[in-house]
């Protein structure tokens, strides 16, 4: 759990703080910030990457480039916008030449291609580790949030999780990565730009799956003063017990990262399965038969 | 010279290249790209600073995060853009402690209120060096780039240069950050935002002199097929002269970057000095006397 980077990310918010009539939401209160610019709603995110973080020794190139763009388009899809710029920083080390730097960008300008999005800017400079900083641009028409969910919603979730960190996990084990089970889970995930669009037309609340479901969860709960209680008989773990223990793969669908989905309440689906409901009270919860447990306010990143 | 740097954004912008209505001014064009957003032109920039290259070792954590913004406000200055919201990531080496990390967001803070810019975004993660990318986000009423320069305009200055190399220079050899000529050059540089705001009503061309005086009006000239003529006779060197010989002093008044200030050709000044003019051809070249010589494509990262 990266707790240290949530108690930083807070104590920014208190000295960021600002009141502005073009301040929708600000750092810190969701996936991304929104703002006011002339007459649409911006939405504006940023997403660091670096190697010994970010990226596994196996990672090609072209998805390094790939990932530095989807993770911040899974932000924008976080808010149901459509993404329409993509600026980028790179620090470049040495053993990367020209060749490699431009693969990146080829599996950066794939991406973007796919949804239209403009690469309008970059920054290169030179360092001893391959950093990757992206900043993108998107707009939406109907503002969702973590934090309006609504006692009596559904809680909705577009994809199976657990899939990128159980591949990671039998990366590190030795296995290659023509071996693991979801090879496109953790070197190219799909952002999930156009069923967030859609999403975000009948939503209450939305977020995208960064830390884990778990973190997810609990920030729509804690924002939007309600309890989530997930229907254990509901949560799909076929795709992992093929492979790991009942528990280990409850582990990993609760609390693993980097499966890029995206997790929302609302009183209709548009996309995805049903995984339980929004009811009065705090916490989250699962519910399997008879037992009820709770669901912390953890998760690992995936490295 | 950063030649390779030139020589991957060149690469980039063949990678990147679109056509697209609402891209106004690409990736690699110029300072900053400039969109269309709704019905606003929005300028949009990024920056990487890091350690080893960017920040002399008697850095205050607050000049960090002066530092941080203030390369970002003056690519939004060098097109005349009020600035709106900024957006940063930082990546935090062991030794930062939680006081360190908050004193580089204070100094963010302290310029972000100074042009009421709002700071709504920031990733924070964990390495081996401190890097900090920033992202700045701006409007425009007129778009004023490097490519528009006429025969016959002027070329103005809004300032000294050279201040911050001198500076840094004196710190390399030994100088305290007390004993150094222009320590707020060098450690809190002020991005021209009022300037550049205003000159953009009427300059045809304008720039920030990010790597030097030379690269920045050869950018101009061969952006805007002209050539520009300095006069050596109004070019001040009084300010260097006093610590470094004449000949150095020019040097580092063409040659070295850092000191955020903006160069326009206009028919008219707003702000700042007049050194020269835009005449018919190609390059650009400097007169004194009977002699004239030509400024190179050349200048050097002020660390």
């Amino acid at each position: 759990m990266r707790m240290r980077e949530f108690k930083l990310i807070e104590r920014a918010s208190k000295i960021f703080s600002i009141q502005r009539d073009d301040i929708i939401v600000a750092a810190g209160e969701h996936d991304a910030a929104i703002v006011k610019i002339g007459n649409r709603s911006v939405v504006l995110t940023t997403d660091n990457l670096h190697e010994k973080a970010d990226f596994p020794e196996s990672m090609l190139p072209e998805e390094v480039g790939h990932m530095a763009l989807a993770v911040n388009l899974s932000d924008l899809a976080a808010c149901g916008a459509k993404p329409l710029h993509f600026l980028y920083t790179i620090t470049i080390r040495e053993g990367i030449d020209d060749e490699f730097f431009e693969r990146i960008l080829y599996g950066m300008q794939k991406l973007a291609k796919k949804y239209d999005v403009a690469v309008v800017g970059g920054d290169i400079d030179f360092g001893d580790e391959l950093y990757i900083s992206g900043f993108a641009v998107g707009v939406v028409d109907r503002i969702v949030t973590q934090a309006n969910a609504r006692i009596g919603d559904r809680v909705y979730l577009t994809g199976l999780l657990g899939k990128a960190q159980l591949s990671l996990e039998q990366l590190f084990s030795g296995m290659d990565r023509e071996e693991i089970a979801y090879p496109q889970s953790l070197f190219t995930p799909e952002p999930k730009v156009v069923e967030g669009i859609e999403i975000a037309k009948h939503a209450n609340s939305m977020t995208d799956i960064s830390d884990s479901l778990a973190v997810s969860l609990n920030l729509i709960a804690k924002k939007s003063n309600v309890s989530i209680v997930l229907n254990g008989d509901l949560i799909p773990l076929e795709h992992l017990t093929e492979f790991v223990s009942l528990n280990k793969a409850l582990e990993l669908f609760l609390y693993a990262g980097g499966d890029y989905e995206l997790v929302y309440t609302s009183k209709e689906k548009s996309y995805g399965f049903e995984i339980g409901e929004v009811v009065e009270g705090e916490g989250v919860w699962i519910k399997k038969g008879d037992k009820i447990s709770r669901v912390e306010f953890r998760g690992y990143s995936h490295m």
